[in-house]
Protein backbone atom coordinates (compact mmCIF):
# COMPACT_ATOMS: atom_id res chain seq x y z
CA UNK A 1 0.00 0.00 0.00
CA UNK A 2 2.72 2.35 1.31
CA UNK A 3 4.37 1.66 -1.67
CA UNK A 4 2.35 2.35 -4.75
CA UNK A 5 2.55 6.17 -3.42
CA UNK A 6 6.73 6.64 -4.50
CA UNK A 7 7.83 7.85 -7.57
CA UNK A 8 10.90 6.48 -8.10
CA UNK A 9 11.58 6.99 -11.97
CA UNK A 10 12.07 10.65 -13.83
CA UNK A 11 9.43 8.76 -16.23
CA UNK A 12 6.74 8.14 -13.64
CA UNK A 13 3.53 8.85 -15.98
CA UNK A 14 2.98 11.67 -12.69
CA UNK A 15 6.70 13.27 -13.47
CA UNK A 16 5.17 13.80 -17.19
CA UNK A 17 2.14 15.16 -15.97
CA UNK A 18 3.73 17.63 -13.56
CA UNK A 19 5.49 19.20 -16.37
CA UNK A 20 3.05 19.08 -19.19
CA UNK A 21 0.90 21.61 -16.72
CA UNK A 22 3.99 24.26 -17.41
CA UNK A 23 2.07 25.17 -20.08
CA UNK A 24 -1.70 26.99 -19.95
CA UNK A 25 -2.92 25.06 -22.70
CA UNK A 26 -2.53 21.81 -21.06
CA UNK A 27 -3.87 23.21 -17.33
CA UNK A 28 -6.73 24.74 -18.96
CA UNK A 29 -7.30 21.16 -20.54
CA UNK A 30 -6.65 19.37 -17.72
CA UNK A 31 -7.91 21.60 -15.65
CA UNK A 32 -4.88 21.56 -12.79
CA UNK A 33 -2.37 23.01 -11.70
CA UNK A 34 1.03 23.00 -9.64
CA UNK A 35 1.89 24.68 -6.60
CA UNK A 36 5.02 24.39 -5.49
CA UNK A 37 7.07 24.91 -2.37
CA UNK A 38 6.50 24.75 1.32
CA UNK A 39 5.23 28.33 2.22
CA UNK A 40 3.02 28.34 -0.55
CA UNK A 41 1.80 25.12 -0.04
CA UNK A 42 1.29 25.57 3.82
CA UNK A 43 -0.63 28.57 2.96
CA UNK A 44 -3.12 27.22 0.64
CA UNK A 45 -3.67 23.98 3.02
CA UNK A 46 -4.17 26.41 5.76
CA UNK A 47 -6.82 27.96 4.13
CA UNK A 48 -8.41 25.22 3.57
CA UNK A 49 -7.03 24.75 -0.55
CA UNK A 50 -8.40 21.44 -1.97
CA UNK A 51 -5.18 20.20 -3.18
CA UNK A 52 -5.61 16.70 -4.95
CA UNK A 53 -1.76 15.72 -4.53
CA UNK A 54 1.34 15.99 -2.50
CA UNK A 55 4.60 15.19 -3.89
CA UNK A 56 7.43 15.41 -1.52
CA UNK A 57 11.34 14.63 -1.28
CA UNK A 58 12.64 14.87 2.31
CA UNK A 59 16.26 15.41 1.07
CA UNK A 60 15.66 18.40 -0.37
CA UNK A 61 13.94 19.64 2.80
CA UNK A 62 14.50 23.02 4.29
CA UNK A 63 14.16 21.40 7.55
CA UNK A 64 11.55 24.25 8.77
CA UNK A 65 8.54 22.32 9.25
CA UNK A 66 7.88 20.10 6.36
CA UNK A 67 7.22 16.53 8.09
CA UNK A 68 4.45 18.69 10.16
CA UNK A 69 2.49 19.97 6.73
CA UNK A 70 3.16 17.15 5.08
CA UNK A 71 1.46 14.71 7.81
CA UNK A 72 -0.97 17.12 8.20
CA UNK A 73 -2.25 17.23 4.34
CA UNK A 74 -1.89 13.31 4.59
CA UNK A 75 -4.15 13.53 7.27
CA UNK A 76 -7.18 15.41 5.61
CA UNK A 77 -7.03 12.73 2.90
CA UNK A 78 -4.58 13.86 0.25
CA UNK A 79 -2.22 11.47 -1.22
CA UNK A 80 1.29 12.07 -0.53
CA UNK A 81 4.03 10.94 -2.92
CA UNK A 82 7.57 10.77 -1.68
CA UNK A 83 9.57 11.22 -4.76
CA UNK A 84 13.22 9.72 -5.06
CA UNK A 85 15.24 13.54 -5.50
CA UNK A 86 15.98 13.22 -9.39
CA UNK A 87 12.22 12.53 -10.18
CA UNK A 88 11.51 15.65 -7.65
CA UNK A 89 14.12 17.92 -9.35
CA UNK A 90 12.51 17.11 -12.73
CA UNK A 91 8.97 17.86 -11.62
CA UNK A 92 10.16 20.74 -9.79
CA UNK A 93 9.69 24.16 -11.44
CA UNK A 94 12.59 25.81 -9.42
CA UNK A 95 16.44 25.62 -9.76
CA UNK A 96 16.09 25.22 -5.93
CA UNK A 97 13.33 23.18 -5.25
CA UNK A 98 12.56 22.89 -1.55
CA UNK A 99 11.15 19.09 -1.83
CA UNK A 100 7.38 20.51 -1.58
CA UNK A 101 4.96 20.52 -4.80
CA UNK A 102 1.08 19.84 -5.28
CA UNK A 103 -1.18 18.98 -7.91
CA UNK A 104 -4.02 21.32 -7.32
CA UNK A 105 -7.42 22.40 -8.98
CA UNK A 106 -7.66 25.40 -10.74
CA UNK A 107 -7.61 29.13 -9.46
CA UNK A 108 -10.26 31.65 -9.90
CA UNK A 109 -14.04 32.00 -9.79
CA UNK A 110 -16.68 32.63 -12.05
CA UNK A 111 -18.15 36.60 -11.75
CA UNK A 112 -21.30 35.36 -10.23
CA UNK A 113 -19.84 32.82 -7.87
CA UNK A 114 -17.96 36.31 -5.79
CA UNK A 115 -19.70 37.31 -2.26
CA UNK A 116 -19.69 40.97 -2.18
CA UNK A 117 -20.17 42.91 0.25
CA UNK A 118 -21.50 46.68 0.52
CA UNK A 119 -19.47 49.65 -1.38
CA UNK A 120 -17.09 46.68 -2.75
CA UNK A 121 -13.33 47.72 -3.68
CA UNK A 122 -12.52 45.22 -6.81
CA UNK A 123 -9.03 44.73 -8.77
CA UNK A 124 -9.12 44.22 -12.51
CA UNK A 125 -6.50 43.30 -13.82
CA UNK A 126 -6.26 43.54 -18.61
CA UNK A 127 -3.72 41.05 -20.02
CA UNK A 128 -1.10 41.18 -17.73
CA UNK A 129 1.47 39.11 -18.78
CA UNK A 130 4.70 39.36 -15.89
CA UNK A 131 3.68 36.95 -13.48
CA UNK A 132 6.10 38.78 -11.05
CA UNK A 133 3.66 41.89 -11.36
CA UNK A 134 0.53 39.96 -10.84
CA UNK A 135 1.67 38.22 -7.84
CA UNK A 136 2.90 41.65 -6.34
CA UNK A 137 -0.66 43.23 -7.70
CA UNK A 138 -2.40 39.91 -5.70
CA UNK A 139 -0.18 40.65 -1.88
CA UNK A 140 -1.28 44.23 -2.26
CA UNK A 141 -4.58 43.45 -3.15
CA UNK A 142 -4.91 41.27 -0.04
CA UNK A 143 -3.08 44.17 1.88
CA UNK A 144 -5.95 46.63 1.15
CA UNK A 145 -8.50 44.27 1.59
CA UNK A 146 -9.88 43.89 -1.86
CA UNK A 147 -13.05 41.99 -2.26
CA UNK A 148 -12.19 40.55 -5.14
CA UNK A 149 -9.34 40.36 -8.37
CA UNK A 150 -10.59 39.71 -11.49
CA UNK A 151 -8.41 38.87 -14.25
CA UNK A 152 -9.69 39.91 -17.62
CA UNK A 153 -8.97 38.20 -20.80
CA UNK A 154 -6.81 34.95 -21.30
CA UNK A 155 -2.85 36.73 -21.23
CA UNK A 156 -3.70 37.54 -17.50
CA UNK A 157 -3.02 33.79 -16.14
CA UNK A 158 -3.81 33.07 -12.61
CA UNK A 159 -3.14 29.75 -12.63
CA UNK A 160 1.05 30.14 -14.16
CA UNK A 161 2.91 28.87 -11.37
CA UNK A 162 5.31 31.77 -11.35
CA UNK A 163 2.48 33.88 -9.91
CA UNK A 164 0.98 31.38 -7.50
CA UNK A 165 4.97 31.82 -6.50
CA UNK A 166 5.18 35.66 -6.65
CA UNK A 167 1.57 35.89 -4.69
CA UNK A 168 3.48 33.69 -1.80
CA UNK A 169 -0.11 32.29 -1.77
CA UNK A 170 -1.79 34.84 -1.39
CA UNK A 171 -3.84 33.64 -4.28
CA UNK A 172 -5.52 30.94 -2.50
CA UNK A 173 -7.32 33.05 -0.01
CA UNK A 174 -8.10 35.84 -2.19
CA UNK A 175 -11.25 35.99 -4.33
CA UNK A 176 -10.09 35.46 -7.47
CA UNK A 177 -12.45 35.43 -11.18
CA UNK A 178 -11.76 35.16 -14.80
CA UNK A 179 -13.44 36.87 -16.82
CA UNK A 180 -14.23 38.50 -20.47
CA UNK A 181 -14.35 41.98 -20.97
CA UNK A 182 -17.96 41.79 -21.41
CA UNK A 183 -18.76 39.87 -18.58
CA UNK A 184 -16.91 42.39 -16.61
CA UNK A 185 -18.53 45.39 -17.75
CA UNK A 186 -22.40 43.64 -17.56
CA UNK A 187 -21.32 42.50 -14.11
CA UNK A 188 -20.23 45.89 -13.04
CA UNK A 189 -23.10 47.19 -14.42
CA UNK A 190 -25.24 44.92 -12.24
CA UNK A 191 -23.75 45.71 -9.05
CA UNK A 192 -23.81 49.42 -9.47
CA UNK A 193 -19.73 49.42 -9.11
CA UNK A 194 -18.07 52.07 -10.66
CA UNK A 195 -15.09 51.71 -12.74
CA UNK A 196 -11.96 53.71 -12.85
CA UNK A 197 -9.24 53.01 -15.86
CA UNK A 198 -5.90 54.21 -14.48
CA UNK A 199 -4.45 55.88 -17.85
CA UNK A 200 -1.45 57.57 -17.76
CA UNK A 201 -2.85 61.31 -20.02
CA UNK A 202 -6.10 61.07 -18.46
CA UNK A 203 -7.58 64.95 -17.27
CA UNK A 204 -8.68 63.42 -13.66
CA UNK A 205 -6.16 62.83 -10.64
CA UNK A 206 -6.84 59.74 -8.43
CA UNK A 207 -6.93 61.42 -5.59
CA UNK A 208 -9.84 63.75 -6.84
CA UNK A 209 -12.30 60.81 -7.55
CA UNK A 210 -14.71 59.40 -4.57
CA UNK A 211 -13.79 55.89 -3.85
CA UNK A 212 -15.83 55.00 -0.93
CA UNK A 213 -18.51 53.66 -2.98
CA UNK A 214 -18.06 50.45 -5.03
CA UNK A 215 -14.90 51.25 -6.97
CA UNK A 216 -13.22 48.78 -9.53
CA UNK A 217 -9.89 49.90 -10.34
CA UNK A 218 -8.69 49.19 -13.66
CA UNK A 219 -4.96 48.34 -14.53
CA UNK A 220 -3.30 47.36 -18.00
CA UNK A 221 -1.09 45.41 -19.86
CA UNK A 222 2.52 46.48 -18.95
CA UNK A 223 3.90 48.05 -21.93
CA UNK A 224 0.68 48.92 -24.17
CA UNK A 225 -1.92 49.76 -20.70
CA UNK A 226 -5.13 49.17 -20.70
CA UNK A 227 -7.01 48.64 -24.24
CA UNK A 228 -9.57 50.91 -25.76
CA UNK A 229 -12.60 48.67 -24.65
CA UNK A 230 -11.69 49.52 -21.31
CA UNK A 231 -10.46 53.15 -21.76
CA UNK A 232 -13.54 54.38 -23.40
CA UNK A 233 -15.88 51.63 -21.22
CA UNK A 234 -14.77 52.86 -18.30
CA UNK A 235 -16.86 55.57 -16.21
CA UNK A 236 -13.71 57.46 -15.40
CA UNK A 237 -9.97 57.59 -16.76
CA UNK A 238 -8.22 58.40 -13.57
CA UNK A 239 -4.17 59.14 -13.98
CA UNK A 240 -1.64 59.20 -11.56
CA UNK A 241 0.68 62.45 -11.13
CA UNK A 242 3.91 61.85 -12.79
CA UNK A 243 6.09 64.71 -11.95
CA UNK A 244 9.54 63.62 -13.62
CA UNK A 245 10.63 62.69 -16.99
CA UNK A 246 9.56 59.08 -16.95
CA UNK A 247 5.88 58.64 -18.57
CA UNK A 248 5.09 55.74 -16.87
CA UNK A 249 5.29 53.40 -13.81
CA UNK A 250 5.30 49.47 -13.03
CA UNK A 251 1.48 48.49 -12.89
CA UNK A 252 1.65 46.52 -9.76
CA UNK A 253 3.23 49.99 -8.51
CA UNK A 254 0.35 51.98 -9.98
CA UNK A 255 -2.22 49.67 -8.55
CA UNK A 256 -0.76 49.76 -5.12
CA UNK A 257 -1.21 53.68 -5.23
CA UNK A 258 -4.59 53.76 -6.91
CA UNK A 259 -5.62 50.73 -4.25
CA UNK A 260 -3.82 52.60 -1.44
CA UNK A 261 -5.84 56.00 -1.93
CA UNK A 262 -9.07 54.03 -1.78
CA UNK A 263 -8.24 52.72 1.51
CA UNK A 264 -7.21 56.24 2.66
CA UNK A 265 -10.77 57.39 1.31
CA UNK A 266 -12.42 54.79 3.35
CA UNK A 267 -10.65 55.18 6.36
CA UNK A 268 -10.94 58.73 6.51
CA UNK A 269 -14.70 58.94 6.46
CA UNK A 270 -15.20 56.95 9.24
CA UNK B 1 42.46 54.54 -37.56
CA UNK B 2 38.90 52.55 -37.83
CA UNK B 3 40.81 49.08 -37.61
CA UNK B 4 41.60 49.84 -33.97
CA UNK B 5 38.36 50.06 -32.98
CA UNK B 6 37.10 46.80 -34.01
CA UNK B 7 36.64 43.66 -31.30
CA UNK B 8 36.64 40.71 -32.92
CA UNK B 9 38.07 38.05 -30.93
CA UNK B 10 35.86 36.51 -28.06
CA UNK B 11 39.40 36.67 -26.26
CA UNK B 12 39.62 40.91 -26.28
CA UNK B 13 40.82 42.42 -22.97
CA UNK B 14 37.98 45.10 -23.35
CA UNK B 15 35.71 41.73 -23.13
CA UNK B 16 37.67 40.93 -20.47
CA UNK B 17 37.04 43.84 -18.54
CA UNK B 18 33.66 44.32 -19.21
CA UNK B 19 32.79 40.13 -17.49
CA UNK B 20 34.57 41.19 -14.84
CA UNK B 21 32.49 44.28 -14.10
CA UNK B 22 29.74 41.89 -13.65
CA UNK B 23 31.05 41.70 -9.93
CA UNK B 24 30.43 44.50 -7.23
CA UNK B 25 34.40 43.81 -6.43
CA UNK B 26 35.84 45.12 -9.87
CA UNK B 27 33.42 47.46 -10.46
CA UNK B 28 34.49 49.19 -6.92
CA UNK B 29 38.28 48.38 -7.77
CA UNK B 30 38.10 49.53 -11.45
CA UNK B 31 35.62 52.52 -10.73
CA UNK B 32 33.66 51.55 -13.51
CA UNK B 33 30.27 49.47 -14.57
CA UNK B 34 28.76 48.48 -17.55
CA UNK B 35 25.42 50.04 -19.08
CA UNK B 36 23.30 47.64 -21.63
CA UNK B 37 20.39 48.20 -24.05
CA UNK B 38 19.83 50.51 -26.46
CA UNK B 39 16.41 52.17 -24.56
CA UNK B 40 18.95 52.69 -21.47
CA UNK B 41 22.09 54.26 -23.31
CA UNK B 42 19.86 56.38 -25.13
CA UNK B 43 18.34 58.09 -22.08
CA UNK B 44 21.68 58.74 -20.38
CA UNK B 45 23.49 59.70 -23.17
CA UNK B 46 20.30 61.82 -23.63
CA UNK B 47 20.47 63.32 -19.89
CA UNK B 48 24.27 64.23 -20.42
CA UNK B 49 25.98 61.22 -19.32
CA UNK B 50 29.81 60.87 -19.55
CA UNK B 51 30.12 57.49 -21.37
CA UNK B 52 33.69 55.96 -21.80
CA UNK B 53 33.48 53.50 -24.46
CA UNK B 54 30.38 52.00 -26.58
CA UNK B 55 30.60 48.52 -27.57
CA UNK B 56 28.26 48.00 -31.12
CA UNK B 57 26.85 45.16 -33.02
CA UNK B 58 24.66 45.58 -35.82
CA UNK B 59 23.84 42.53 -36.54
CA UNK B 60 21.97 42.36 -33.13
CA UNK B 61 20.21 45.44 -33.87
CA UNK B 62 16.63 45.57 -33.24
CA UNK B 63 16.37 48.48 -35.81
CA UNK B 64 14.85 51.06 -33.53
CA UNK B 65 17.26 53.83 -33.98
CA UNK B 66 20.37 52.34 -33.14
CA UNK B 67 22.65 53.89 -35.82
CA UNK B 68 21.40 57.44 -35.10
CA UNK B 69 22.52 56.99 -31.38
CA UNK B 70 25.71 55.61 -31.91
CA UNK B 71 26.69 58.54 -34.55
CA UNK B 72 25.57 61.10 -32.05
CA UNK B 73 27.63 59.21 -29.18
CA UNK B 74 30.53 59.26 -31.58
CA UNK B 75 29.85 63.04 -32.76
CA UNK B 76 30.28 63.84 -28.68
CA UNK B 77 34.01 62.09 -28.80
CA UNK B 78 33.27 58.84 -27.17
CA UNK B 79 35.12 55.49 -29.00
CA UNK B 80 32.51 52.96 -30.39
CA UNK B 81 34.13 49.86 -31.21
CA UNK B 82 32.05 47.63 -33.36
CA UNK B 83 32.35 44.18 -32.04
CA UNK B 84 31.64 40.58 -33.71
CA UNK B 85 28.47 39.10 -32.90
CA UNK B 86 30.32 36.57 -30.48
CA UNK B 87 32.21 38.96 -28.63
CA UNK B 88 29.48 40.50 -28.55
CA UNK B 89 27.51 37.81 -26.55
CA UNK B 90 30.27 37.13 -24.64
CA UNK B 91 30.17 40.67 -23.52
CA UNK B 92 26.48 40.68 -22.98
CA UNK B 93 24.55 39.87 -19.39
CA UNK B 94 21.38 39.48 -21.18
CA UNK B 95 19.80 36.33 -22.74
CA UNK B 96 18.54 39.06 -26.37
CA UNK B 97 21.06 41.54 -26.42
CA UNK B 98 19.68 44.04 -28.82
CA UNK B 99 23.89 45.47 -29.98
CA UNK B 100 24.55 48.09 -27.49
CA UNK B 101 26.33 48.23 -24.57
CA UNK B 102 28.53 50.99 -22.69
CA UNK B 103 31.37 51.33 -20.45
CA UNK B 104 29.92 53.95 -18.02
CA UNK B 105 32.18 55.57 -14.78
CA UNK B 106 30.21 54.45 -11.37
CA UNK B 107 26.49 55.91 -10.38
CA UNK B 108 26.49 57.39 -7.32
CA UNK B 109 27.33 60.90 -5.52
CA UNK B 110 28.53 61.91 -2.47
CA UNK B 111 26.10 63.11 0.07
CA UNK B 112 27.32 66.76 0.21
CA UNK B 113 27.17 66.82 -4.04
CA UNK B 114 23.06 66.99 -4.01
CA UNK B 115 21.43 70.26 -4.12
CA UNK B 116 18.43 70.46 -2.61
CA UNK B 117 15.46 72.66 -2.73
CA UNK B 118 13.25 73.70 0.46
CA UNK B 119 11.32 71.04 2.15
CA UNK B 120 13.44 67.78 0.07
CA UNK B 121 11.11 64.83 -0.64
CA UNK B 122 14.41 62.15 0.00
CA UNK B 123 14.08 58.22 -0.39
CA UNK B 124 16.57 56.01 1.33
CA UNK B 125 17.11 52.43 0.84
CA UNK B 126 19.25 50.53 3.05
CA UNK B 127 20.20 46.83 2.03
CA UNK B 128 17.78 46.04 -0.91
CA UNK B 129 19.53 43.25 -2.40
CA UNK B 130 17.38 42.76 -5.39
CA UNK B 131 17.88 45.03 -8.70
CA UNK B 132 14.46 44.83 -9.34
CA UNK B 133 12.84 46.39 -6.14
CA UNK B 134 15.53 49.39 -6.23
CA UNK B 135 14.90 49.44 -10.37
CA UNK B 136 11.28 50.20 -9.33
CA UNK B 137 12.28 52.18 -6.44
CA UNK B 138 13.75 54.92 -8.84
CA UNK B 139 11.39 54.97 -11.13
CA UNK B 140 8.67 55.68 -8.97
CA UNK B 141 11.36 57.92 -7.28
CA UNK B 142 11.68 59.89 -10.41
CA UNK B 143 7.43 60.18 -10.75
CA UNK B 144 7.10 61.54 -7.38
CA UNK B 145 9.69 64.29 -7.88
CA UNK B 146 11.88 63.05 -5.21
CA UNK B 147 15.28 65.00 -4.26
CA UNK B 148 17.54 62.17 -4.18
CA UNK B 149 17.55 58.26 -3.70
CA UNK B 150 20.42 57.33 -0.85
CA UNK B 151 21.84 53.86 -0.99
CA UNK B 152 22.91 53.15 2.67
CA UNK B 153 25.08 50.49 2.72
CA UNK B 154 26.75 48.52 0.57
CA UNK B 155 24.65 45.87 0.08
CA UNK B 156 21.96 47.99 -1.89
CA UNK B 157 24.54 48.11 -5.61
CA UNK B 158 23.10 51.31 -6.78
CA UNK B 159 25.76 50.08 -10.05
CA UNK B 160 24.91 46.89 -10.85
CA UNK B 161 23.85 46.38 -14.08
CA UNK B 162 20.55 44.88 -13.53
CA UNK B 163 19.65 47.76 -11.06
CA UNK B 164 20.21 49.90 -13.88
CA UNK B 165 18.35 48.25 -15.81
CA UNK B 166 15.35 47.39 -13.94
CA UNK B 167 14.81 51.75 -13.60
CA UNK B 168 14.93 51.65 -17.30
CA UNK B 169 17.97 54.26 -17.50
CA UNK B 170 16.15 56.55 -14.87
CA UNK B 171 19.40 56.03 -12.50
CA UNK B 172 21.45 58.23 -14.61
CA UNK B 173 18.94 61.27 -14.62
CA UNK B 174 17.93 60.79 -10.78
CA UNK B 175 20.07 62.53 -7.92
CA UNK B 176 21.49 59.64 -6.48
CA UNK B 177 23.89 58.74 -3.59
CA UNK B 178 25.54 56.16 -1.28
CA UNK B 179 26.52 56.66 2.10
CA UNK B 180 26.94 55.13 5.57
CA UNK B 181 24.27 55.14 7.76
CA UNK B 182 26.11 57.25 10.00
CA UNK B 183 26.77 59.58 7.44
CA UNK B 184 23.43 60.22 6.42
CA UNK B 185 21.59 60.86 10.17
CA UNK B 186 24.17 63.43 10.28
CA UNK B 187 23.08 64.62 6.89
CA UNK B 188 19.61 64.79 7.53
CA UNK B 189 20.21 66.61 11.38
CA UNK B 190 22.23 69.23 9.76
CA UNK B 191 19.36 69.73 7.01
CA UNK B 192 16.81 69.68 9.61
CA UNK B 193 14.65 67.15 7.17
CA UNK B 194 13.06 64.49 9.25
CA UNK B 195 13.00 60.99 8.68
CA UNK B 196 10.18 58.32 8.48
CA UNK B 197 11.08 54.82 8.78
CA UNK B 198 8.78 52.83 7.22
CA UNK B 199 8.34 49.70 10.01
CA UNK B 200 5.09 47.43 9.25
CA UNK B 201 4.01 47.09 12.96
CA UNK B 202 4.28 51.29 13.77
CA UNK B 203 1.68 52.77 15.79
CA UNK B 204 1.66 55.71 13.94
CA UNK B 205 -0.32 55.26 10.00
CA UNK B 206 1.53 57.03 7.19
CA UNK B 207 -0.93 59.31 6.33
CA UNK B 208 -1.21 60.60 9.89
CA UNK B 209 2.53 62.36 9.30
CA UNK B 210 2.59 65.68 8.13
CA UNK B 211 4.80 65.10 4.89
CA UNK B 212 4.75 68.66 3.78
CA UNK B 213 8.43 69.60 5.19
CA UNK B 214 11.68 68.05 4.54
CA UNK B 215 10.88 64.24 4.50
CA UNK B 216 13.03 61.43 4.29
CA UNK B 217 11.20 57.97 3.41
CA UNK B 218 13.47 55.16 4.67
CA UNK B 219 12.86 51.71 3.65
CA UNK B 220 14.68 48.31 4.22
CA UNK B 221 15.97 44.85 3.25
CA UNK B 222 13.02 42.62 1.24
CA UNK B 223 13.06 40.32 4.20
CA UNK B 224 14.31 41.44 7.01
CA UNK B 225 12.85 45.19 7.14
CA UNK B 226 14.85 48.30 8.16
CA UNK B 227 18.07 47.86 11.05
CA UNK B 228 17.27 48.70 14.33
CA UNK B 229 19.78 51.50 13.54
CA UNK B 230 17.08 52.85 11.24
CA UNK B 231 13.44 51.67 13.45
CA UNK B 232 14.91 53.17 16.28
CA UNK B 233 17.09 55.75 14.78
CA UNK B 234 14.43 57.43 12.66
CA UNK B 235 12.12 60.46 14.02
CA UNK B 236 8.99 58.42 13.32
CA UNK B 237 7.95 55.14 12.45
CA UNK B 238 5.00 54.78 10.22
CA UNK B 239 3.18 51.58 8.75
CA UNK B 240 1.21 50.80 6.02
CA UNK B 241 -2.73 49.81 7.29
CA UNK B 242 -2.62 45.82 6.42
CA UNK B 243 -6.43 44.59 5.77
CA UNK B 244 -5.78 41.11 4.91
CA UNK B 245 -3.88 38.29 6.09
CA UNK B 246 -0.32 39.12 4.50
CA UNK B 247 2.29 40.86 7.06
CA UNK B 248 4.00 42.60 4.61
CA UNK B 249 4.44 44.11 1.03
CA UNK B 250 7.03 44.33 -1.79
CA UNK B 251 9.35 46.99 -0.64
CA UNK B 252 9.07 49.39 -3.88
CA UNK B 253 5.25 49.09 -3.58
CA UNK B 254 5.49 50.42 0.58
CA UNK B 255 7.99 52.96 -1.04
CA UNK B 256 5.24 54.20 -4.00
CA UNK B 257 2.46 54.48 -1.30
CA UNK B 258 4.25 56.76 1.12
CA UNK B 259 6.21 58.86 -1.57
CA UNK B 260 2.68 59.21 -3.39
CA UNK B 261 0.95 60.08 0.25
CA UNK B 262 3.93 63.06 0.39
CA UNK B 263 2.74 64.17 -3.36
CA UNK B 264 -0.99 63.96 -2.66
CA UNK B 265 0.04 66.09 0.73
CA UNK B 266 2.24 68.56 -1.08
CA UNK B 267 -0.30 69.53 -4.29
CA UNK B 268 -3.31 69.47 -1.71
CA UNK B 269 -1.48 72.08 0.08
CA UNK B 270 -1.26 74.35 -2.04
Amino acid sequence: MENSLIIESTKNPRVKTVNKLRKSKHRTELKQTVVEGFREIRRAFESGWPFLELYCCPELYLAVDEDLLVEKIRGAGIPVFQCSEAAFRKMSYRDTPDGLMALSPLVGKKLNELNLPENPLILIAEDLEKPGNLGTILRTADATGVDAVIACDHKTDLNNPNVIRASIGTIFFMPVAEATTAETFAWLDQHGIQSLAAVPDADEEYTAVDMRRGTAIVVGAEDEGLTDQWISGADRRVSIPMLGKNDSLNVSTAAAILLYEAVRQRRNSL
